[in-house]
């Protein structure tokens, strides 16, 4: 990089954040766009951060008893409509097959042929096709709670799509549970939300507000959806990860019944909780800088990559040598109870390898050159730091601290998102204020304003949507960790008992 | 189970193969039909054997520097025409999305709506979508080889279903590669086929016998496809894993060029290469029998269960103590490089229980009672033997024999389906003893026959279309341990420079 430029990624997030969101997911080689209509292609660097996330929360579920299983990726229109607003909440973006052949039409070109006698929907969600298998697995209680979770593609057709963020085919995980009691299911909605928490913090390092939706942004069909919402630098919400209490709307809808323990029968109470490849849009905007993405270690495709410097010919063969020596030392390095990921670069291709690697967001970068070996050492630069800001450490000692040095970088993220967050997260109880707030203080950065708002809010349906109206502002939730606290509705003034977070959203 | 029935599954292998697979399925739980046409359910137990495959599978991958991504599920219709045999061998069998959204009609009713002005197909495959990425991704010899993996699930219009066997939609994998020379693209081919024959063979317990398909036989647009085939338990073929040479036909179609090292510009060799669900069909077809489903240790769902005996009330908390104490003990213990999964049933159902992980195909069944605690001791019975053949072990020694138990029992399913496939390979060079070698014997039982033969063909289409109309018989492969002999075609009775293998195949 000359010094005419200041950042490895223009526009600059200040500039236009949506422009960076897009350039430096290209810049990373993380994904694309397809030649199909709102579908992405998710490249390896990207594809491995979900392989990574994808083992970790697969990981979590089954410590809480789920298994996987498998459901058909068609959905018969009539299913479809067993539940009234379920099929309200899909119609409108949902890709449907008619035919189950081509034919060569008179001028030789393919045309659909074989027409079906009941059109089927490709899964937008798959409440209505495994609520229908549910029914003939359950039929007592000793069944109960049947605990099952898919990793699939969903398709719904967004007329606006954005890379990893909302596309028209996304990857997901999708559980579905059923219960004998209300209780049950409540605890179970709640469970799950705790693991996408443990997930989105631990893992993703994007501290998470937990909370349930107001009924206007509920799941279709849902009788109450809990969610977590993550701050992007934009200071705009990302859901991170629903889990919904569907009470007995979806077993009425299916037909899943169990005798119970006294030989009465009754419908299963069932839940459903979803996170997809969102999730690498959110950590991407969380974490990501000036100078590209920053993956956060427990998920990034690789820890570390080494970098040969190589000048004379004559240096060649020792720089290899230890390379190579080094790069087997880290076979037997663990981090995060999994093998440490080392990747190795030796292009001859001058600055821009290192550039490469720090648009990648590698965590860490490991120059090795002729007078690092000298030293028996090796120079290593954080991602999470400048890009200048090197040190020299033994070589023993990298190996020795460098789950240490992950964990760092783990954190410091984590550390990183969450000051943001609370620096644009205000208490607003003014009218005025509360619209100012949403209101972009300089006109040449449209996107930039305040961020989270914790507002009361008098539960009307309508409150909520004249705010919606006027600033693209949604309650994101209603926090579990809120405090009863008297107030007055940011919008009619009617009493309301607590406060909730308003913001804009992904 | 009383003493008027011999086995757990009706009917027998022998007095209906078909049906006993289907009852086979049924009783492990493994997987069932859903309601739609030709899709079927992957239910947990089935499920995680395709997720131990998966695992082993994509390791073996990885090690030969194959990295995985993702791309969409839907393919225009135009990308599919650019190949035209390709086109051609798919055309007839493609679900076809032509609207993306639902309206009500008039009635009230749902009905397609939002026309596509051009048709997307489900893919059946993804040469041609891939293809497309991988001309945008190369652009020099310095960007090969490409080398890219996709975990998918892909959909074929199959009129005939069966399950795992041949589904409308089904999980697989592609490999799909790009290369400089045709000599490294037919040499990836040969080695995605050794990885495939490593899976079938040391993982699956399935031997196959590698060789290249005939022209009629291979994958629509390939210059060459290298296949494996395993013979099933009523002596047909199952073709377990193909890897195909594409030569320059996709490139051509899709345009994947890159420079050379002598600047000038070519077209790249590619190849593809595939493994699906239907190896959990193989699996169960090779190993099965009459009493259901064996499951070969390496993949199987669980290694084992513990089966706690409890017949007085006063001898629960001893039993349940012991058998919680045994489960702790064997999560230290590891199997083929990871920890050894263990089921517990302590559920109160009689013998009905031990059946059930019989018919499941558990490699090993553990009963806990009072007398084997006073002997500190377990009773342990392997699903490679007889069900009445349990032998009594010192828990210590179960514990340190366990990864062996599991490896022996692993080798005699290999040995078992291999004495098998070699009692029924027959070398033939008349054509009456050909003809009579695949007329079943038995009238009752007319899926049985002999299995495969090794026979002189003299590579004409037109002997190979006569003999599989005639018997429904197709050439599997041309082996690749063949030794070239002199013969007579079998059909024509046309020189011949090497036998081939012929057989009925699913």
């Amino acid at each position: 990089m000359g010094k005419q430029v200041k950042t490895a990624i223009t526009p600059t997030r200040e500039e236009n954040y949506a422009e960076w969101y897009q350039q430096v997911v290209r810049a990373s080689d993380m994904a694309e766009r397809s030649p199909v209509r709102g579908c992405m292609v998710i490249k390896p660097w990207g594809y491995a951060v979900w392989e990574n996330l994808v083992r970790e929360l697969d990981d979590l579920f089954k410590a809480t008893g789920v298994q996987n299983a498998y459901f058909p990726l068609f959905i018969p229109l009539s299913f479809l409509e067993k539940e009234a607003r379920h099929v309200e909440g899909f119609a409108k973006e949902c890709a449907v097959v008619t035919h189950h052949r081509l034919e060569k039409d008179a001028d030789g070109g393919l045309v659909p042929a074989g027409r079906l006698t009941e059109p089927l929907v490709v899964r937008p969600t798959s409440e209505t096709i495994i609520g229908d298998a549910f029914s003939k697995w359950i039929g007592s209680y000793r069944d109960l709670p049947l605990l099952i979770n898919q990793w699939a593609n969903v398709v719904r057709w967004e007329m606006r799509t954005r890379i990893f963020l909302r596309t028209s085919e996304f990857l997901w995980q999708e559980g579905h549970t059923a219960h004998a009691t209300d209780t049950e299911a409540l605890e179970r909605t709640r469970m799950m939300l705790d693991v996408y928490e443990d997930l989105s913090e631990n893992y993703l390092a994007m501290p998470v507000i937990k909370g349930r939706k107001s009924p206007a942004e509920r799941f279709p069909g849902a009788v109450d959806t809990l969610c977590i919402e993550s701050m992007m630098q934009d200071r705009k919400a990302l859901q991170a990860g629903t889990s919904h209490f569907l009470g007995q709307n979806f077993a009425r809808a299916s037909g899943i019944r169990f005798q119970t323990a006294q030989e009465t029968e009754e419908f299963a109470w069932t839940t459903s909780w979803g996170a997809s490849t969102r999730l690498i849009g959110g950590l991407i905007m969380s974490h990501g800088d000036d100078d590209g993405v920053i993956l956060p270690p427990k998920v990034a495709s690789s820890h570390l990559v080494l970098l040969p410097i190589v000048r004379k010919d004559e240096e060649a063969a020792a720089v290899k040598e230890y390379t190579q020596r080094l790069q087997h030392a880290l076979r037997d390095v663990r981090y995060n109870g999994r093998p440490v990921r080392t990747a190795v670069d030796d292009r001859d291709i001058g600055g821009a390898r290192n550039w490469d690697w720090i648009k990648k967001g590698i965590p860490l970068r490991v120059e090795i050159g002729p007078r690092d070996i000298a030293n028996d050492s090796v120079f290593v630069g954080r991602r999470d730091k400048g890009h200048r800001d090197k040190v020299s450490m033994k070589r023993e000692e990298f190996i020795a601290r460098l789950p240490e040095l992950l964990d760092e970088i783990q954190l410091s993220l984590f550390d990183r998102a969450l000051s943001f967050r609370k620096a644009h997260t205000a208490t607003i109880d003014d009218r005025g204020d509360f619209y100012s707030f949403f209101t972009p203080e300089n006109e040449e950065a449209p996107e930039i304003h305040g961020g989270f708002v914790r507002s009361h809010w008098c539960g009307s349906a309508r409150c909520e949507e004249e705010i919606k109206d006027d600033l693209a502002v949604t309650i994101r939730c209603i926090p579990f960790e809120n405090e009863p606290v008297e107030g007055k509705c940011i919008h009619c003034g009617e009493p309301s008992g607590e406060r909730v977070i308003f913001a804009k959203a992904y």
